[in-house]
Parts: C-alpha cells; sequence; structure tokens
C-alpha cells in the first residue's frame, strides 16, 4: 500500500522534490529530473541514467561521483518523455558526450532514443547502452529483447566508474556493453505493489505461493511455485543464473541479492548467506556483494539475485568508489558544489537569433499544427473506433491529446523560428499523448525541425531533408519494418512518392500533394495486412479488412497539410500562378 | 510479511551470519553480535550498541569507523543476552573504556546493565547511556522513562564521531548524553509487522486509520486517527516534536524521516519535503537530514519523524564521516584490516591458574547449583499456578529453564574455580531463562561469582561480599523497592540476617540457616502486599492474599542450599562437629 501523498497525480513529482531537499549536498532539480549539484570535471563523460519512478534508488538515488551525472525520472513506472531525458542530458553534459543507459522497456527505448536524436544532431554525441539482464524474458539466444532490473546497478556502476577515472566515451560505452554482457539477474514476487492513489495490488500472488521471473513494473512472474525454503530459493536462483553465464565467464563474480520493496534486510541477508555458500560451492569467488534494496518496486514483496562475472577491469571499475544518495562505496574526496548557473543555464536550449526566413517558416508551421490539430479533432471518434476493433481503442484519444499539446506548445512560441516551434511542439507531443505512436510523433516532429535549422534562405532541398529526417526518426525509434502493418506502411510510401517528385522537378508543394494521397492510398491498403507487430498482434485475425489506425491517421494529416498549403498559395497568388520550387511553404 | 527462512527459529542467528558474509569488510562475526573486522586505534572508546533483531540497520549495520565498535545481536525484536553484550563489548574494547547506548526497554537495560557490573568488575571501565527520544511514550517531566526508537541514530552517531575524534570515555558520554536530551521522535503505524513464522501480523490498524505513537517492536500507537495527507502529517509530527523541544534549543536541527519497512522512499522523500518546508517557516534551518530506513521493524508499515537540536560541538561529530554498512557519510580513510587474533583472542574470558580453595569452592558451586535445580524442578508447577494468580504463569517454566541450563553449564566447567562456575551458570541461567526474573538471578549469580575471584583462602569475609554483590546485582539492575512485592522482598530480609549472623560471630553455615529462614518467612509476608511495580501491576487486587512467585521461589532455593550445606558437613564432620567460622563451604 502506497499511502503518504497529497494528491496521488503528483506523486513522482513531490516526491522528487522532498528527494532533492533531502540531498542537496547530491543533486539539483532540473527540469524532468536531476544532475549532480557537485562539479563534474570538464571533459568527463557525463552517465545519465532514468526510467519511471517507484524503483528507488534507482534511478535519482544513484546520481554522484563515480556514478550518474544525472538522472531522467519519469511518472511512477511510466518512462520519462524524451524532453525530460533531452533537458537532463544537456544539464549533465560536461563537453564529453553523453552515454544513456536503462532498462530495456519500449517506453524507454522510445523517449531515451529520441532524446538521443536531438542530442546528436545538436553536437552532443550521445550513445546508448540498454541493460538487458533479465533471463525470465528472453532465452539467451535474444539477449537483447530481454529487460533490465536490478543488473542496472552493475551497469551503470561500472560506467559510472569508467566515466570517473576519465575513458572517453567509446571506453565508458564500451565498459558498460561488457558488463551488460556479463550480467544476469533473475528475481521472484511472493505479492505486488500498490500505486499511489490506487485501492488493490497491480497483481497478487497467490498465499503460499512464488511468482519467478519478475519484473520492476508491477510485472508478476512468468511461472507459480510453492514457496520454498531459503535454501531451495538459493539453490534455484543460483542455478538457474549458472545455467545461462556468459561465454567467457571467469571465476570471480559480484553478487547482489536485492530487495522490490517489502521483503526486508534480515531476509536478504539470509538468502545472501545461502547463496554466497552456493556459489563458493561451483567455484566461484564473490567479490564485494550488495545486499540491500537497489532496484525497488515500490512495496512490491518480491527478490531478485544478480550475477556479475568479472574481469579484470570490471573488477577494477567495480571496486572504484562511488559517492551518492543511495549508493557509496569506498573513498572519495568531497567535490566542490556546481555553480548553480552552470545548472541553470543548461536547462535554456539557447536559440540563436533566427533568420527572417527562419521566422516565415515558423509562423507557417503554427498554422500547420493548428491544421494537424483541427483534423485529428474531426476525426478522433473514427479513429479511436478503428483501433478498438483489433487494440485498446484509444488512438483518437491519443491523437489527441498529443496535437491539442503540440499546436498549443507552436503558439506559445509563435515569432520563433520554424526548428523552434516544432521542437517546441514534438516535446509537447510526445509528453502529454503517452504511448508509443506519441513517441514517435513527437521524435519526428523535432527531428524535422532540427533538420530546418536557422538558414537565410529555404529550398526544396530542405524539405526533402525535413521529410527524410521525420521519417527516419520514426523508423529507427519504431523498429517497424513495412508489412508489420503500421504507420511505417504510410510513411514510406509518402516519402518516396515526395522525394520522386522533387527529384522530376516538382515544386515541394506539388510533391506535397503527390505524396499525400500515396499516402492515404497506402493507408486504405493497410487492410489487407495481418499485424506483426504493436498491441494488434495477439488480435490479428480480427484486424483483417480494416486498415491500421496510426496509417489512416498518418494519411489524413498528411493531406490536410497538403490542402492547407495549397490554399494559402491561392490567397497568396490570386493570379493562378504557382509557386515553383521554393520549398519554403512546404 | 516475512517469508525468506530455512526454520524460523534459526531466522536470526541465520540473518546475522549473512549480514556478516555481505560485509566482511566492516565486521567480523564475535559470538553475541559483531565488531568491526578493521582496526580501532588503541585507546579509542569502543561504543557498543545493540538490541532486539528485525531492525536492521540498526543495530549492526551501524558498525563501522566513526559509528559502532560492536554491536550485541538479541534474537527477533528481543534484548541481547547480558552475556551476548559482555563478550561483544570484550571483543571491541581497545582499552579506551566501554559506552553502552541502546533504546530505553525493560529487557535490554537488564541485559546491558548485567553486562556493565561484569565489565566493570573485571576492570573495563563501562558506562552507559539509553537512548529515549519517544515523546509519545511519556511525558516530558518522565524524560527518563520514554523509549528509545529512531533517535538511537542522532546518539549513536555522535558519541560514534566523538569516539573517533579521540575523546575519552567522559567526553563520549557526556556528548551522548546531550545528544540524547536535545532529540525528540514522534512515529506513526499503518500496520503491523510479522515475525518469522507467524500467519498474521503482530497488530493490525484499520484500513484508512493511523495510529500515532508507533513503537519498534510491533507496538502500536497510543492513539488513532483517520489517515491524514502527506501535508497533515507532516504538520502534526513537526508540531508535536516543537512543542516539546528542549529548554536550550537553538535553531540548526537534524531532521530525519524514517521507514519502518514498508512504507516506501518515494514517500519518505514526499513527507520530508512537506517536513523541511514547515521547519523553515518556523524559523528552523535544517542541517545535513537522512531520510530512509535507519530503524526499522520488519516488515512494518510506518514512519517515524526525529529532530536533533543542534550545538556546535554536535552539528561538527553530527556532520564528521562515518563509514558503516549501512549509514556513510563523507569521506573516510580506509582501514586495515584488524588482526582475526585480536577479534577471537578477546572472545575468549582467559582465567589465571585456578587456587585449590577456588577449585575447592568451585566443586562446591557445582553442587550447589544442582540442588537449586531440584529444589525448583520439584516446585516448578507450584510456582506456575502462584504466578497465574496475577501473572502470566510462566515464573515456573521460566526458572526451570534458567536452573536447568545453569546446572549443566556450571557442570560443564567442573573443576575450574568458584568465579568460572558461576559466572557461566549466571550467562546461561540468563540467556535461556529470558524475562525479568532470568537476567535478575543469572546477574547475581554472575555477580556472586565475580566477587569470589582466586584467592588462596576463603573466609566468611567472602561470603558477605558474595552475598552483598549477589544483592546488589538484582537491586540496581531491577530497581524495585521494598514493599514493591517482588523478589527484593525476600532478599533484604535474607542479606540483613545473614550480615548480622556473621557480625555477631556465628559461622556461615549457621548464618545461610537464618538467613533463608528469614527469606521463607518474608516470601510468605508478601502475600498482604499490593504489587507496585512488574507484570503483576495491573492486576493488584488479584494478587492480594498470595505471596509473590519471584519472593517464594528466592526462600526455596535459599533454604535447600541451606539443607544441602548442612547435609555436607554431618556427611564430613560424623563426630557432630560444626565448622566455626570458615566461610569456604557457603
Amino acid at each position: 500500500m502506497t499511502r503518504i501523498f497529497d494528491n496521488p497525480a503528483d506523486f513522482a513529482d513531490d516526491a522528487l522534490d522532498g528527494f532533492v531537499a533531502a540531498n542537496r549536498g547530491y543533486v539539483a532539480r532540473v527540469d524532468g529530473g536531476v544532475v549532480r549539484s557537485t562539479e563534474v570535471p570538464a571533459g568527463q563523460v557525463a552517465l545519465v541514467v532514468g526510467g519511471g519512478s517507484g524503483h528507488y534508488p534507482a534511478f535519482a538515488g544513484l546520481v554522484g561521483p563515480g556514478l550518474a551525472t544525472g538522472s531522467a525520472c519519469g511518472n511512477m513506472f511510466a518512462s520519462p518523455a524524451a524532453g525530460q531525458v533531452y533537458r537532463v542530458a544537456k544539464a549533465a553534459n560536461a563537453g564529453g558526450g553523453v552515454l544513456l543507459s536503462y532498462g530495456n522497456y519500449a517506453g524507454d527505448v522510445l523517449h531515451f532514443g529520441q532524446a538521443q536524436l536531438r542530442l546528436n544532431a545538436e553536437g552532443i554525441e550521445t550513445r546508448t547502452v540498454t541493460v538487458t539482464d533479465d533471463i525470465a524474458s528472453a532465452p539467451i539466444e535474444q539477449l537483447e529483447k530481454r529487460r533490465g532490473i536490478a543488473g542496472d546497478l552493475t551497469v551503470f556502476k561500472i560506467a559510472g566508474a569508467a566515466a570517473e577515472a576519465g575513458l572517453d566515451l567509446d571506453g565508458v560505452e564500451r565498459l558498460a556493453i561488457k558488463t551488460n554482457h556479463r550480467t544476469r539477474s533473475l528475481g521472484v514476487a511472493f505479492d505486488g505493489c500498490t500505486l499511489p492513489g490506487a485501492k488493490d495490488p497491480l497483481f497478487h500472488v497467490p498465499a503460499g505461493q512464488m511468482s519467478l521471473g519478475l519484473g520492476i513494473h508491477g510485472e508478476p512472474g512468468i511461472s507459480e511455485h510453492a514457496m520454498p525454503t531459503a535454501s531451495e530459493l538459493a539453490e534455484l536462483l543460483v542455478s538457474k543464473l549458472l545455467n545461462d553465464k556468459p561465454e567467457d565467464a571467469g571465476d570471480r563474480v559480484v553478487a547482489i541479492v536485492n530487495g522490490l520493496g517489502t521483503v526486508k534486510y534480515d531476509e536478504l541477508f539470509l538468502l545472501f548467506g545461502k547463496v554466497e555458500k552456493l556459489l563458493a560451492a561451483a567455484g566461484l569467488t564473490v567479490v564485494e556483494p550488495e545486499c540491500g534494496e537497489l532496484v525497488t518496486s515500490l512495496d512490491m514483496s518480491g527478490l531478485s539475485l544478480t550475477l556479475l562475472w568479472l574481469d579484470e577491469e570490471l573488477e577494477q571499475f567495480w571496486a572504484a568508489p562511488a559517492d551518492t544518495p543511495a549508493f557509496r562505496k569506498g573513498s572519495m574526496a568531497p567535490r566542490a558544489p556546481r555553480a548553480e548557473a552552470a545548472i541553470d543555464d543548461a536547462e535554456i536550449a539557447d536559440v540563436e537569433q533566427p533568420t527572417a526566413a527562419a521566422t516565415d517558416l515558423g509562423q507557417l508551421a503554427v498554422a500547420v499544427l493548428a491544421q494537424v490539430r483541427d483534423v485529428v479533432v474531426e476525426h478522433e471518434e473514427e479513429l479511436g473506433k478503428l483501433d478498438a476493433i483489433a487494440g485498446d481503442g484509444d488512438h483518437g484519444i491519443g491523437m489527441r491529446r498529443g496535437v491539442d499539446a503540440a499546436a498549443a506548445a507552436g503558439e506559445a512560441v509563435s515569432g520563433s523560428s520554424a526548428a523552434r516551434v516544432l521542437t517546441a511542439a514534438g516535446e509537447a507531443w510526445s509528453e502529454r499523448a503517452g504511448g508509443t505512436s506519441g513517441a514517435l510523433w513527437g521524435s519526428a516532429v523535432i527531428a524535422a525541425g532540427l533538420s530546418l535549422g536557422n538558414r537565410e534562405t529555404y529550398t526544396s532541398e530542405d524539405a526533402a531533408e525535413a521529410v527524410k529526417a521525420f521519417v527516419r526518426a520514426i523508423t529507427e525509434l519504431g523498429k517497424a519494418e513495412p508489412g508489420d502493418k503500421t504507420m511505417v506502411d504510410a510513411l514510406l510510401p509518402f516519402r518516396d512518392a515526395f522525394l520522386t517528385e522533387l527529384d522530376g522537378g516538382a515544386p515541394a508543394d506539388r510533391a506535397l500533394a503527390v505524396a499525400a494521397a500515396a499516402a492515404e492510398s497506402a493507408a486504405a491498403k493497410t487492410a489487407d495486412l495481418r499485424p506483426l507487430k504493436g498491441r494488434a498482434r495477439p488480435l490479428a485475425e480480427k484486424s483483417l479488412g480494416h486498415p491500421d489506425p496510426g496509417a489512416v491517421s498518418f494519411g489524413l494529416i498528411t493531406s490536410r497539410i497538403s490542402q492547407f498549403i495549397d490554399s494559402q498559395l491561392a490567397a497568396a497568388a490570386p493570379s493562378g500562378q504557382r509557386s515553383t520550387g521554393n520549398g519554403a511553404q512546404a
């Protein structure tokens, strides 16, 4: 039961405020999370971690010298939005580039991925290592599909120590990847956790039972077992992890017994004692173990065992000192406080004085966003019904929330460059719409905006680049293939038609009209497809004969934009002349 | 729910083994608890803390440089036995004396007090500061009667830092007393905790309710309230603590928000944020606060707020570094491991070669202990029934467990000095009998044994000293007054008669016979008394007309000893001669 709050909706935010108040010597609040309040040596790689709230000390509790530089903090069990990750990373960056690291969950992958695109686009070199330690979540042949649970700690710790030691981004990334490849975890749940304001836990395990293979977001396990003794439980966890050990495993391991929330310290120690004996019997030496609450899940009753097979350099970085609110190791010299200005400045994405052309384009972008909002509002109900056939029916409301927020955010910076209007709109879309399609649309709008930059003139070349950036964001982050029955099935025909038309010498507005028609036609054809990805997959049969809602909404939006551009040109050139090749209005 | 164990009866022991296995760089196991595994500078005051298990990180998690030197670890929520405290303190002692510090609970006071007597008797200067921070447990006029809860941490931390800074025992004791006097806590419970192997929690708080004034041993609170918002809860806790502030309070405070087990980190931080604002509004500055699980109660749902009003020297010691398994602060230079021999040696109470007289007396003590066992076994049922009239009926079984263990322990070191036989017997009595009377008897038997030392001859002087030591242990530890209807009402007449007879020139065996008769007579007369202390107090009326079981058992035991000594003398001197003045046989 989670009981201490004023308004459950403000829980994560209020808790983060209190966390910062209790730990001012370590962390400072920035919009989206926290960064170290102590000096970060210039040029040091910034390790930015994060994820949903409710996992303390993951993730904000791990920010400090020798470990993370910043943490993006989402709502309860929900990924931080891309904008949050972006702002935290900007504030954490000390000129040495950024390593993003987090547990492998779809929402986090999308949002951190979107932030990475944006950071790289702005010249802050950014890499990603996702943590995939949970052996229950996929077989060893699909290591990259596994979830991240308490193995977060080994990867963060070693990457943080490597950054502290002055390794460059290549070096830190390499060590994080190696640590992840040599880390294995397995957990068990005895009962579920309760979100703030909820009356009931997210799940229940029957009394006297244990669920093997828990997640850390209230996911129950994959199989149920009678409650074992501590010795039997240790045997089960150790044997399953040893069966899954990496190919190049040595005989020195870090062992971490992690409590999820209500399995308490004495119980964790008791289990650790049994685990250590079993590992010794298997010929392994346990090096500087951890036993406590390190990656939790509110008041969930459960625990996990993590093993990291060390080699010489991993052992050195694991043993290195760290000094954070929740994880302290060894003896670390005190750090000077970071100048407040350095933290504040980082929060503001400064934009150079925009050109007249960029401002004009920004004005058009604001108007286009209003059109996008209108067409989605008009079709909200239809999109919802379409999604309800084989999905959960929220595509209409989700798109509505996204475009409302995006149009308002664009309007709020009216008078700025197109880049500024579209990044503001994309951020708002992503943060307010929620879900996969919101993150993809937001990310794509930001990518298109960033590609437009701040130039003296804009040509159809720039329009082509913007479309390519838009599409790339969606395919890279969403990872859907053509034929999977997703938005991508309308998106690629749109891009191809647009680029072909431009190559053929068509003006941008004409290319847009052709491309939008191609998108609508391709969206309609998705009715023949069987979904291979996304949430409609389990109901594949039902969806046959109906087009994909994401493809349909993309077609509707591009058509409306094309109509709007045409009407604007018609109004500007009553003589019937059409623009010829200047893509500024596209 | 506490779930992880093999055999619930071994839970505390198994958990402590696992704790040590996970923290070998900090602690080493000794019989009775843990001591630092790192070097303690020679002459440094040893801070020995402790209490029942189930409160991690209290108490074993707080052992390390800058904090405690050792921790005596009892069973779940049960005081460590005096022998445990004694052995941990012996192992922790670095030649600078020992400060015992623990929460103010009757069982702990008895057992730590008994250990203190023994340590002082052996020349290890030992002092005690009990923690009394819980404002709900007694009014401010009775500060010394308050319980200790999370205020343990402030007292231990500052005493540990003072010891680390090289202050002598006077200085460390003075700071611990001052810290305790300036520390206030108040807690709330939302639901109870469950002991290992138990099906149900120790208590329940009705859903939607909150119990104010919780204890840390599963005690529910003193009044029930509707569940407040976090802001209301912060307001309640802060206002009640500020109303109870010490007279010389300044405006700088340490604030500690402590979770009892299942109120989790985000909730604690959220509350801390509200608390800090209220303290600031009251003109107070919060200095280096703590927010987390610091003194827990298994999986209890509850939290407490602690305030320590600082002055300059307290602030300095609060801010000083500490490095323990569960509490780390600042930057502390690494410590060399302590030589294992130093820890092992300390566990053994070395005894010099006993004299022939001491060995003879030891042989007699073994025989006397067997008689004590026999008389208690014969009267076990009667004592139980007598105790059931106004108590919980366990005096018979408790005494039985104590004397069985004492007789066996004495027998096991047969051939040693009386001092060794009686200290072994007293320790066993105290550890196995449990409860107040077990601790008092054990302590008294040890005190009598220690007073006998290792001499070339024994006289009735020595018998007088042994009786005085026996009585002093009980009156100092038990703190009962004559007329309170306890064992003391038979004990003092026994002592007075014994000393008067000896003063009058009677031989020790004769003095013993007179004294035992006085004890039996006085025990019978307790039937007229109304209990003023101890557990019979609530049922005072019922006990009128029945003697106190503790006084009765004391009378029975002394009479049996007297009869046994007489029979031994008769057997040794068939001519009818009686010993005249050599107290060796008493």
